[in-house]
């Protein structure tokens, strides 16, 4: 058993891509003997994005709860699948900000000594514009990045 | 043993970067009972390049030569590394071309399903204007990419 990698961080947003990249880490997981942790990252939605739009919520706390609770679904549902690829142990956690920057910080509070993640996820408009997460994270991280 | 990995390739430069990345893919290797391909790759030296240069050569051809040598040694010095760090088996080759689409396109001619690489390697004030060749690799290559 190797332990080149003790804590494995694997970010979800239910993209399919992103369910390769967790059969990935589950697969790594199980041959490093490591942790696995899911992480489901969503946006704060803010007033200036409320105020370019054409339909504005009456209330933006209640957009950044339902933004919360769409992540928990995305984080629960990943841990099952998760479980279903063998995960052993799994924890799953979600946390609002910038995707990339959340995650970045999230491994290295946590000594996460590896990072799995799709190469797009659903931000794909996005990516064209300012790069993919997947990019920024590569970028950013202390610690190595699996694009996968 | 895993079968996530059968071929792992791993570009190198000669760089503290591409050591560091090497060292891990043979971590991978024993864990996963891969091969270890090396690849290093040198540029075709261009004579849009040498017309820009105020000091040109007098026969281009002998520089793609000494770019050749170069990078065979830095070819051998890795191979000999690998070894020292535990990788078996191994093998080294030398490419000419763009690195980014010279790597990605190695790995998909020779069914390699992983790539390891530092995150910079020499090519950093390039990278700075061009983006690194971590990041076209991960862009462009239709296998998995850890980034070191």
């Amino acid at each position: 058993m190797s332990a080149l990698f003790t804590r494995i961080l694997c970010p979800i947003d239910g993209s399919a891509n992103a369910e390769a990249a967790m059969e990935m880490a589950v697969g790594l997981q199980k041959a490093h003997g490591a942790e696995l942790w899911l992480v489901t990252v969503f946006r704060h939605h803010s007033l200036l994005e409320a105020s370019m739009s054409m339909v504005r919520p009456e209330d933006p706390g209640n957009v950044d709860d339902s933004l919360r609770d769409y992540a928990s679904e995305v984080s629960e549902a990943g841990k099952k699948r998760a479980i279903e690829f063998g995960a052993d142990p799994v924890r799953a956690f979600v946390k609002r900000g910038p995707p990339a920057r959340t995650i970045v910080a999230f491994a290295k509070d946590h000594d996460c000594d590896l990072i799995v993640l799709g190469s797009r996820g659903l931000g794909d408009i996005e990516s064209y514009l300012l790069g993919s997460v997947s990019h920024k994270v590569t970028s950013l991280s202390e610690c190595p990045v699996l694009v996968v």
